[in-house]
């Protein structure tokens, strides 16, 4: 590995997304996937910020690490737009309200990471701003047949269709909308 | 296509990039790959943004365009550091300097556009801002040795591993890094 300061991990990434698998093998890094349930609740009052913090460190709680050589790597990442939280659609319907509500104006994308150690934990996250052009019902309708985006918080996957055609700039990780800030990552992980 | 006014048109994508067409194909276009040969300079005093429009008319211009129904799109990103063009390294002494320079601060990638038909021609480009971290020469050794980034102006490629691990942000379009602005260019087609 790249970084010589972790050949003496086994590394465990604790999610199940496919992009943020991706992007961590790209990364360099040799790891295993485990991931162990959680609740994804978090309490009211939380700041933007404070929430996908608080989500990564609720997913690296279950890890109750007594190995001196394992170490797990949780995120998450929320869609805030207008003050509020945008969950997974439920639905072709509610994918559709969500992607209207996101057309033609600014929201952000921030995901959480917390690492864990039997001796340390460290957590951070990173912030991007994506604006979205205006997108008319037929740009919605077509993303949303072809490309079912229920499993994606906001409804969208910068890296499909609705990313190439809809997103008039970003501000900040373009990874990090996909699910893992993976410069700063491997900036924390190289001082771990 | 998605695109219904552009059925009428055969589309030809004069580039030999194989990053610009699959950019070109994600957005859903049926598409040819022809290239004419062309002298890629450009006459000193251009500014920043009028280079690669320059050139991506430059390319365009060997179509000598007949047929009413063929649509040809040319395209030419630069990379532009402390006002001056960064051009594909010569070797790796060469990749090394360029990545020097580059890292630790900011700098500009901008794509050209020209789509051009029998009657009409229409050039755009594209603005990025791109921040790399202090790279270290462990870092940039280890990205010239494994990916060899000689056909890259500015040595590197943003959706490489020194993409992952050494751009702190960006600010603008990420796919026009990699060589063609999809969402302007989707603008541009619709309207055309």
């Amino acid at each position: 590995m790249i970084l010589k300061n972790l050949d003496r991990y086994r590394i465990i990434l604790a999610s199940n997304s496919p992009r943020r698998r991706q992007l961590l093998a790209d990364l360099g890094l040799d790891f295993n996937v485990l991931t162990l349930d959680t609740e994804e609740d978090f309490p009211e009052g939380l700041s933007m910020s404070e929430i996908p913090v608080y989500l990564a460190e609720l997913k690296a709680q279950p890890f109750d690490i007594k190995d001196d050589d394992l170490l797990v790597i949780t995120a998450d990442t929320i869609v805030w737009c207008d003050g509020e939280v945008l969950t997974k659609p439920a639905d072709s319907a509610d994918a559709k309200r969500i992607l209207q509500k996101l057309s033609g104006k600014k929201h952000q994308v921030l995901t959480g990471v917390c690492i864990k150690t039997k001796d340390k934990q460290r957590s951070f996250f990173s912030k991007t701003d994506v604006c979205f052009k205006q997108l008319s019902d037929e740009e919605i309708d077509y993303y949303i047949e072809h490309y079912q985006p229920f499993d994606k918080a906001g409804a969208y996957g910068i890296q499909e269709w609705i990313g190439y055609i809809g997103i008039e700039k970003i501000e900040g990780s373009y990874f990090n909308v996909m699910g893992l800030p993976v410069q700063q990552l491997y900036q924390e992980l190289k001082k771990f």
